[in-house]
């Protein structure tokens, strides 16, 4: 059968179900009721939590102050980038209509006469009406640079939508930023794109590669789009996160603009750059197994579950008390730590929804144990068990859990090392791409190159990755002179 | 003139401009492109999440786990429950379509082949769809309490918008529980309005009164409403928080039952309650004054603000150096504080600013305080100037923020105390009625006198406080037998 023992679909008979099925078994979240949305459940929802609380603190390290802007943009200003609109008009919300009323027969209907004179767009990102407010907000040199950071929900209308990988509306951190130079914007981009790489394989344990997008591959409207791009269990990459630096071009568009030291009218240079909840659709597919879910300690919002187990009430008063106490060193340790002492369940149950559940060590405390000073330390990863002491191990506990961290990421660099190949010729790459991986080939800059080869094998360029060879092949698709060294793979 | 020194309109002259320049004035926020919606400033927004991680830590600690449900809802759910359609439907915003496109003639346009099938909602609050995933999850006596908070935004599309107070677009926190009796809904409704009251009392010095709300001021679909309301400073009442047991109505209209003990299906009884970003507009209303906003300490983003002054390079040196230490000491003791060190500012546009903004102690730190190891505090709510050791009072500090948060509740709470009046009859209270404050009458409990009040003096029935008298007199509008006790103002 090509189902686990856990009841999910393994990886290697179907990886899009099993995909599905991590997130039923760990109870992340389920579709909504309309098309393409979808409800973050608690334990889905406390990693989002866990991820706003690292990257916040991050945004806010770096100078970038939250602020919250409108849901609703006026249609007419989508008209004003042209790149732009051309990059969201096939999959924008339309608000039309402001009122609905019983109508005798058919019921609750759209009020014919509550129609809006301008059409409303829910907003699918929010350069247009950031840059509206930063043309009233910057009047001189003094007022640069201005760093926001927004938390918020955002909708993009999908034909074919995937849990936390593609849903018609999800939640993202926006960056937006003017600054009175390209220089200054370039560097604002890039040290963004940083603080992902850093999150990414810091928190998230994910090896990934850094570089530029192409010319095709950018955000619209933006000069330079940059980005980190990690590699799935199934060898396809994901893009985790994305930085732009948006040049002048919004800043035109929207009328930004500011005198500088000279007294002289300067448009300003723009960056922004985000990361949503599709960081939790990578997460899965980076580390989790045909048990269910794997997270990364750093991320994990709970880090040990400690199990109580007992047969008399005896055992329970002594039990519980060592759990009480274990708990309490851990917490010391600021160790993000539960018991799991529901008395309905048996041991193989509730051991069974953590290793669901991706619960990086659990811990079992047993009557024996209490005898012996002792417990049972599983650790999620791999499996094994260590029997630790009781009372002296608090500290292994935190060390076992620093391990974890670091030999999923190891592991995650290896699979991307091992999985990233250079195909001899055009003609090698398509045998294997089916399989997966990342290609690393050079490439001539020809956007027909980069189209055929999209055309023919579903892959795209990736990125230009920032560590670039000092010499370069011929691109591998045309023979003539290769100008980058580019990551080719088919993507979520 | 009518203009405060600070340059705003003062209260006296006009309390609904002075509101708006109070906002523009701390820059706190400003309106957005679509009538009725608002950009939260950064200095707005801080103050919205010192309230969220106040309220979240309070949600959690209550038992409750935050989940987040989608902004589109299908507009057949609102069809279910026959009240909550009506009080709702005429403020929704529809989507109807989900793709503009270029048209030769008429530019970027909503693409008429792109209707939807069914026409989405954009959330007004969440019990429609938070209660169609309930009816999913909830399957046995097990399963319950459901215990679900969300924060999100929602719209209304409102006809007379207010910045904070009544807009578009706001931000809350909306939290749904399910429940296998009606006690326990009825605990978890008064429970989470006696967190809203500590959050109102304790941390935005504001006092309120708690009680329930009358049948046609309830929450449309509610079997009961509670709430606390304010008095702000021109006598009118603010509702501050609204916690509602829903009884069954929902549970039937969703079909949410489970398994009870006994194996008999049983439908669940719901709650919801929410705070909003309103909560700003009240904070602003309670305690702001003619030079500009007045933030409690326990809610300030920033508490205290240290100014350096100095002239020759060498008192820089010495001053800064002094100030570094200062915010050093603050900040060991939590205090959150900052020094503004702009060198193109004087001393008065310093203080100046941060006088609009509300900080509730500045520091003035120069030359001369360094020679007699001295600093200068300043408190916001008074003005008073207190010359303190630089050296050993930080403690000092850290009482006189207590002192502030203490007297400008005290304020707040006799300012209720005097402006709530009993006034012999109904023509006295409305002869009074145009100069603001509260009424505590005997009412009849009948919705005629309630309609007729309303109709005659603007005036509604803001609750039925939890705190009643023993004995009642008879109903101060028809003379009829009084059965509640209740206040009546004028409100937002």
């Amino acid at each position: 059968m090509d189902i686990s023992k856990h009841g999910l679909t393994t990886r290697a008979a179907d990886f899009a179900t099993w995909y599905q099925d991590v997130i039923e078994a760990a109870d992340l979240a389920e579709h909504g009721d309309v098309k393409g949305t979808m409800v973050i459940k608690p334990y889905g929802y406390a990693i989002w939590e866990r991820i706003q609380s690292i990257l916040d603190k991050k945004i806010k390290e770096t100078g970038h102050q939250n602020a919250y802007f409108p849901l609703f943009i006026p249609k007419s200003f989508f008209a004003k980038e042209a790149e732009h609109v051309e990059g969201f008009a096939k999959e924008m919300a339309v608000v039309t209509h402001h009122r609905l009323k019983q109508d005798a027969e058919k019921g609750l209907v759209v009020d014919p006469e509550a129609r809006l004179t301008e059409e409303i767009i829910v907003r699918p990102t929010s350069e247009t009406v950031i840059h509206t407010a930063f043309a009233r907000w910057i009047k001189s040199w003094r007022d640069l640079p201005v760093l926001i950071n927004q938390w918020a929900n955002v909708v993009r209308m999908e034909l074919r939508p995937r849990m936390f990988l593609r849903t018609t509306e999800f939640l993202w951190q926006e960056g937006h930023t003017a600054h009175a130079t390209e220089i200054e914007a370039e560097e604002e981009a890039k040290k963004m794109l940083a603080v992902y790489k850093d999150l990414a394989q810091n928190f998230f344990a994910m090896a990934v590669i850094d570089g530029q997008k192409t010319e095709s591959e950018k955000f619209p409207g933006a000069l330079r789009s940059y980005t980190i791009e990690a590699m799935m269990q199934d060898g396809k990459a994901l893009q985790t996160g994305t930085s732009h630096n948006l040049g002048q071009n919004f800043a035109k568009a929207f009328d930004v603009t500011f005198l500088d030291q000279k007294n002289e009218i300067q448009h300003t240079w723009m960056t922004s750059w985000g990361v949503s909840t599709r960081l939790i659709g990578g997460l899965i597919m980076s580390h989790s197994d045909d048990k269910g879910l794997v997270l990364p300690p750093n991320l994990a919002p709970t880090q040990v579950v400690i199990i109580p187990i007992w047969k008399t009430e005896d055992q329970e008063v002594l039990v519980q008390k060592a759990v009480d106490e274990l708990q309490n060193k851990l917490e010391i340790k600021e160790i993000r730590v539960m018991a799991d002492r529901r008395k309905h369940l048996t041991l193989g149950e509730r051991m069974y929804e953590w290793e669901k559940k991706g619960i990086p060590v659990t811990i079992q405390v047993g009557p024996r144990d209490i005898e012996q000073q002792t417990m049972v330390a599983i650790r999620r990863d791999t499996g094994e068990k260590q029997i630790m002491s009781l009372d002296k191990d608090t500290e292994a506990i935190k060390e076992l859990l620093s391990d974890i961290q670091v030999k999923l990421f190891e592991k995650s660099e290896k699979q991307l090392a091992h999985r990233t190949y250079k195909p001899d010729d055009y003609q090698n790459f398509q045998a294997v791409i089916d399989d997966g991986g990342f290609f690393d080939v050079s490439w001539c800059g020809d956007a027909v190159c980069e189209t055929q080869i999209k055309e023919e094998t579903k892959a795209t360029i990736r990125c230009i990755p920032f560590n670039q060879p000092t010499v370069l092949s011929p691109c591998f698709k045309c023979g003539k002179e290769g100008i980058h060294q580019v990551i080719l793979a088919r993507a979520y």
